[in-house]
């Protein structure tokens, strides 16, 4: 008999669906027909995969309805935002389509032979990228779409030329088996292998233990927790052979305010701030964690209101049971602090379902210089305002923090102190994040060419690559390459005539050219 | 007092000049002061970067005599390959000074604002890759000079703009010395700041712990044995925050020669052979350690041949005592399988120094397939021949193979037979390994835009990255990206104007244009 576990309405706190958890050979089956479609020449071709991933986008779209309904049953998020995320969702998909249209990503370097090289002659190399393997997604509980079953891990392994199988985040089983029907029966359609992609779905650890330790995975896609991304990090580290796991983790996304900006549009900033932390529960990746906020009358003002319009909120529902009441005790943990003020009324909500109230705390930034704790991230609804009494105890601060996935900057370039000071800011958020965000809020990630959604240790375990944006295919291909091939072994990336016409770095420069012979 | 340890000249095995181990303070010091020069501008400067680069070139061929007398009698290698390994190295510091000219290898991407987007406003995003931080590297005993000290992995760090800690390898230490003096010196002529690198002597392994422990180092550089580089990736594995660990180990790189192949050329193919195996000790990453052989007469009389070319070959230095000891008993291990032979005489060298002379052996391929462990790496000049009845043997072998550095196949492209089978083995030996070479050997690593040297574990522990060719690059950096960011604060990559005239992906397109503003 499986255990089963059953989906929730967080906003009711009523128990939904039942669902069986995977069992090990459902997980051995899943890895084992990965594999076989790996192996399955199929899957490399790029033409077949865009189709897979246009009819996938094609088929969330058409059950939208079905899908966004379980979803709002499922996390509390309300119908609008995933109406969004599932169009942010089906545009991801066609994103990578299209990236597999251009060609480029495979980055074909071609160095054409020279037998009169020193020391040695050159022979003729040729490299590109070819997908790395089987890929382990571990779906997010805060996006049920847009980083969950079809999200971004498993659009850009899927256009890598990878199969991927997804743990399913037991938040939203329902809304993942929705969302797995549709991406299987686009799969069929696309004629590629059965294996290429597999939903499983598991409330307990052992499920995603066992795709990490499975032979065949070659890389992890995941998003979540620190403790949870370390833990699975640590797992496959620890493998006979390791892989790499790309884990978005923790953040606690810190923006800096100046008095100048303050001054300039106070009411603005704590309007955009507010709205970042708040929405959707603030249980989002990039949702600001601490403000760094001037000391003196105008920064008071400035808490004061944010403080004000937290409370004018509505508790928000969360997206379920653990997360609130981890919320709760982390709350309870930095009230106690002795530095720590709670700004606003921020009554504990006793309602139905899990439901949090938005909440501002403040605290003074020296206390972070000193060593102290105050830099945790708190998912849900809530940011802490850290005042500042200069310019060096703001440096002294900003120089504390870990590896962050964004931080911003609310400055008024007018100001000529302020422009000094944003440039110093820059150089040292370069250093610690992933974006730097100027005038603006680092939530509502955009889904591009550019963006990069990642950032040094423990924003993310691989500092070099991006959960989001167009490069984010780049974590699930390797190099390869062939030296003095024949051309009738050589992929098509890489021959002579350039067939697909893609850019190429043919002895050193960049050129859509075929090779002259 | 330091403890001390000596340079010792394996081609008789009486030691030299003695060192001092570097101390726990000098290992802080040296990593503070990498950590300043990271935060210092001037390392920004690509411009001196490159000049760093290219003084450092100079200096190494001016000081050639020198280095390469003083790397004779630390290493045993021949006079003439060290002075091939020397140009090879000023040719990779001045091949990443053309990277940086080129000036693409940021990976600039700019995405333009769309106020329109659905189902969020695109804003202005602009992305490039960033120095990683300080660097420690490891430097490898078989190539004193190309991977070590000023090696490849060194020159791709300090070109990416990241300061270098080099642990040197306690097998040439006068060799580091003396490059790291003229690093050095290159470093102050370039006007960078001296933390820019560092050279740290050691024997034992203390030093490489602290290195790798250190809270400032960002990444980590390796060529070495399979045991450690697993220690150092698992050791940087367990830092409170891990860091990426760039190790490229072991490698059997197999090799398989066709009954055609053999038929038409066996005695070009027995030469190359040889020379592969037996060069330079047979010590190099990618020294064919097996190669599959048909059975048959004329497999026989190929084995014959190669043996007879080995026992030809006079015993050659190995690197050092430890080196020797380990090959000793690992070969004892191998004679004692009972499917494996012995071919030619191989006699056991008794002379002075630490010598070894070249063999082969021999063993069923069908005891691969059936688990028998015959795809151990003997780092030393000796092969492995294994004998295949045919093409599904053959294919049941090469699907037990690890992940390798590289894979050679030596067949008749008019048999048709042929034909087909290397098609078969070019997919096998992708799925495996990192380069595939065609009628050729994989020793002899072209350093070009091409070349890739990685491949899955266990030749590398990461199999995304290349650790010889101009892509090495990359492994230092990260991205970054600035989001509605003022001019003022851009890099220039990244400014409308493209002042440098890089390539961009602009809006999805590559081009070298300016943004039409």
């Amino acid at each position: 008999m499986p255990s089963t576990f059953n989906a929730v309405d967080p906003a009711t706190g009523v128990p939904g669906a039942g669902y069986d958890e995977a069992s090990a050979a459902e997980v051995a089956a899943a890895v084992d027909a990965a594999q076989r479609a790996f192996r399955d020449p199929t899957l490399r071709d790029r033409d077949a995969r865009a189709a897979l991933l246009r009819g996938a986008a094609a088929r969330l779209r058409n059950a939208g309805d079905e899908i966004v309904a379980v979803a709002a049953s499922e996390t509390g998020l309300p119908e609008g935002r995933l109406r969004g995320e599932l169009e942010r969702t089906a545009g991801q998909l066609e994103a990578f389509a299209a990236v597999l249209d251009a060609g480029d990503f495979v980055e074909a370097i071609i160095d054409t032979p020279d037998p009169e090289a020193e020391p040695i002659a050159r022979p003729d190399v040729r490299r590109m990228l070819v997908p790395i393997g089987p890929v382990a997604v571990f779906g997010a509980s805060n996006f049920p779409l847009a980083f969950s079953t079809a999200g971004g891990d498993t659009a850009s392994a899927l256009a890598a030329g990878c199969p991927v199988v997804v743990k399913g985040h037991p938040s939203h089983p329902g809304t993942g088996e929705l969302v797995a029907r549709e991406l299987q029966a686009a799969v069929f359609e696309a004629e590629l292998p059965d294996g290429t992609f597999a939903h499983l779905l598991a409330a307990g650890i052992e499920v995603g233990e066992a795709l990490v330790d499975a032979d065949a995975i070659a890389a992890v896609g995941f998003t979540g927790s620190t403790a949870g991304g370390r833990a699975i990090a640590d797992r496959a580290a620890r493998r006979p052979n390791p892989i790499p796991v790309y884990a978005e983790m923790g953040s606690i996304n810190p923006i800096v305010v100046t008095e100048a900006a303050l001054a300039a549009r106070g009411d603005a900033i704590a309007d955009g701030l507010v709205t970042s932390v708040s929405n959707f529960g603030g249980q989002l990746c990039t949702k600001p964690g601490v403000v760094f906020v001037p000391d003196g009358p105008v920064g008071d003002e400035f808490a004061r209101a944010v403080a004000a319009r937290l409370d004018a909120v509505e508790p928000t529902v969360l997206l379920n049971e653990r997360l609130r009441d981890a919320l709760v005790a982390a709350l309870a943990r930095l009230a106690e602090r002795a530095e720590v003020r709670a700004l606003g009324s921020a009554p504990a909500f006793a309602g139905a379902g899990y439901r949090h109230q938005p909440a501002a705390y403040e605290a003074p930034a020296s206390a972070v210089a000193e060593g102290a704790d105050l830099l945790a991230e708190h998912f849900g609804p809530v940011v802490v305002l850290l005042r500042y009494a200069g310019r060096d105890e703001l440096l002294a601060a900003i120089a504390q923090l870990e590896g962050q996935l964004t931080g911003s900057i609310h400055a008024q370039p007018s100001d000529e102190a302020d422009a000094e000071l944003v440039a110093v800011l820059t150089e040292l958020l370069a250093a610690r994040a992933g974006r730097i965000v100027y005038d603006g809020f680092p939530t509502g990630v955009a889904v591009t060419h550019a963006m990069h959604h990642g950032g040094p240790y423990p924003a993310t375990s691989a500092p070099a690559h991006t959960s989001v944006g167009m490069t984010a295919i780049r974590r699930f291909l390797r190099p390869v390459a062939w030296q003095d091939a024949p051309a009738t072994v050589l992929p098509p990336e890489l021959r002579d005539a350039n067939p697909l016409g893609i850019w190429r770095r043919v002895d050193g420069e960049l050129t859509r050219e075929p090779l002259a012979v």
